[in-house]
């Protein structure tokens, strides 16, 4: 891709006017001229030695999907991964899908579906993933890293298959959902033979946050999230408990991460109608500040001491956990109602870690006395090992499937 | 409301700061000084002759939902309407629901749910409507306009019951889903022992757009969508095509409108594969610019005659329906997959109208030769009469309730 123009969707636009893009030929012909790459504060770079999606300041929407292979051949599947690359390279610049002309050809279909058109790039970042099936499905079974577990099935699980699992994932997230619903879209086109959508999530809000001087935002339950996230910029942090080292295992996966993505409903009716020092309790926080009892600010540290035994951020801190931290970027859901007249809303929560045993099955299998448990439950479930960022000229999980290519 | 203070979540949450909002005693007890009304850009007006959320320009998100009435009683009705209003001003203008103070009643649930709490207005509106059931429910068939009529059945049509229908409907529109989200969900909860929604739509997008000067925004077949909607500005085009004039009938509805909201599902995978210049026909339209056959821009006026007899554009026309006009402000929405892999996307449709059988009736009849319904395929429907503005002091449809109140 480094070679390609760097078109912009709206430079593109801007350039046409009346000539250029009137009529069928000219649709996506203009071109613009050397913008430098990423000039644009809303462009987040997409080569690095880690994905993006992860430490990047977390976007205001989310749009997340799981594939699964239809076919069990390694080639394809690497092919895949190379278009998809090159796709995802130009939708995060804000460029439309393909190169950029038409000419010549209006009985094929348009490369790119359209609807971005004219949008920023706002800071779209689209983070690629494999669940342990992938490594089944193509006889990769010696490549699966030993991190990547399966999950155990926690107390009060209600897992719904047709929302959990699949071979591949990919998280968009972006500050615009129309953006991130055009580049799942697309990449789900581009895929058409070789994968299919198996589930997929919007999320309308983001919770926690990975950038601790910006304002908390809350989930549906109304309360802060995330304050005691790991920073995005932190890189001992980083290094400690989100990116896996050379010498974790499978040595592809150095410089990647895992990601446990769940679907937990929240039962929001009840939990309205419960009072405000009941939901302060099962929190272990204050409701308007976020502060710990006996603190009056949201960042003052927390007492663990001072809150209920059962009480949620009590038990999800590290030192309830041997230090067990995860890096969390969450959106809350809303998907309509349930058969019973209830919203069907909640958090879709996406943490990434170094190793989910040490990661998220340390700290859910500690939650199995949440007081928060009344209120929640977890409706899908999702394990995917990330590869690491691309190189430019590589491909998303090159370092399994260049092998391949 | 007139009378009480104006507070803001956003004054609100900045008065606090380590006292005042430290403990559950001192949440939302903090009060701002006297905030002009609607000084902030993001706040539209609540009260006025006409409903905000109909002409006001289209904000880039919505939360549609459907009630069912569990009362026969038009004075419970009443009552629910005069407490949705009492909310409803609040939080249009950035407020929390409630009279902002919670000292003392600890044990209670907050008034507010909290989760927009430090979030600007964001332009929320509140639109409220009566479907044609509520007045069999409550035996107010005498007061039912008659330009509220039943929809025939469409050729085509595939409507799922459960996403359809509703005694009352609300629509929330803001430039921020979770403020739009949080007003819904509060709303509903206000609700509880009087309605239950029957159902909700999420949209991530708006489609049409009623300022005619700035970007037509684009659906998810990538075409620009509202190119000739019915202005918000254009007072004589309101009047003619959206408003209900005195002498229109059912007297209570002066001023007010009539709401149609169709579910139309896209087959995106299958336009995807569509060739331009077939896509660009069936549409009438250019992709890129959005000019019709023959023009260069997209606001140049359409030649129908240069379209193929079957184009959307064409059939959908003001000049093909006898005049008919429809003021549209609908969204784009994915709301997951189907059970074959494809995603579940496509356009909520939302049309205001003087009245029915001379707007969306007529026009949607026109459209049954329309080539585009091999893309799409309608799978929800509404109709609901709109009552018009709130004066100060009054209530959402006063003039229907009022007796009863």
């Amino acid at each position: 891709m480094a070679s390609r123009p760097r078109l912009s969707r709206r430079a593109l636009l801007g350039a046409g006017g009346a000539g250029v893009l009137a009529g069928a030929a000219g649709l996506l012909a203009a071109r613009a001229g050397d913008e430098p790459a990423h000039a644009d504060p809303g462009v987040v770079a997409f080569h690095g030695p880690h994905q993006a999606g992860i430490a990047t300041p977390v976007q205001d929407r989310l749009h997340f999907a799981a594939f699964d292979l239809t076919t069990d051949d390694p080639a394809r599947v690497a092919a895949l991964l190379r278009a998809w690359t090159e796709a995802a390279a130009a939708m995060t610049r804000g460029a439309p899908v393909g190169d950029g002309a038409v000419d010549g050809v209006p009985l094929a279909p348009p490369d790119d579906t359209g609807e971005a058109l004219g949008l920023p790039a706002s800071r779209l970042t689209l983070t690629v993933g494999f669940g342990p099936s992938l490594f089944t499905k193509l006889g990769l079974e010696d490549q699966r890293p030993k991190a990547l577990v399966d999950l155990p099935h926690f107390p009060g699980d209600n897992l719904d298959t047709a929302r959990s699992g699949g071979d591949l994932c990919v998280q968009a997230c972006a500050d615009d959902p129309q953006v991130a619903v055009h580049a799942v879209r697309n990449l789900a086109r581009i895929g058409f033979g070789t994968v299919s959508v198996r589930w997929s999530q919007l999320g309308f809000g983001k919770t926690s946050s990975t950038t601790p001087d910006s304002q908390t935002p809350r989930n549906m339950m109304g309360f802060k999230d995330g304050t005691a996230n790991i920073p995005g910029t932190d890189a001992g942090l980083l290094d400690a408990h989100v990116w896996v080292a050379a010498g974790d295992g499978a040595a592809w996966m150095a410089g990647g991460s895992y990601l446990v993505a769940r679907r937990i409903r929240m039962h929001i009716e009840t939990w309205d109608r419960t009072s405000l020092t009941e939901q302060e309790q099962v929190i272990g926080r204050s409701k308007g500040e976020g502060a710990g009892p006996g603190r009056s600010r949201e960042h003052d540290p927390v007492i663990l001491a001072k809150m209920a035994p059962d009480a949620h951020v009590r038990l999800a801190h590290p030192d309830s956990n041997a230090g067990a931290r995860l890096l969390r970027r969450g959106y809350s859901f809303t998907d309509g109602t349930d058969g019973l007249g209830r919203l069907d809303a909640g958090l879709f929560f996406l943490a990434y870690q170094r190793d989910v045993s040490e990661g998220f099955v340390k700290v859910q299998s500690n939650l199995r006395t949440d007081r928060l448990n009344e209120y929640i439950q977890h409706v899908g479930s999702g394990v995917y090992a990330i590869p690491p960022g691309v190189r430019e000229g590589g491909f998303w999980g090159d370092t399994l499937f260049a092998k391949f290519a």
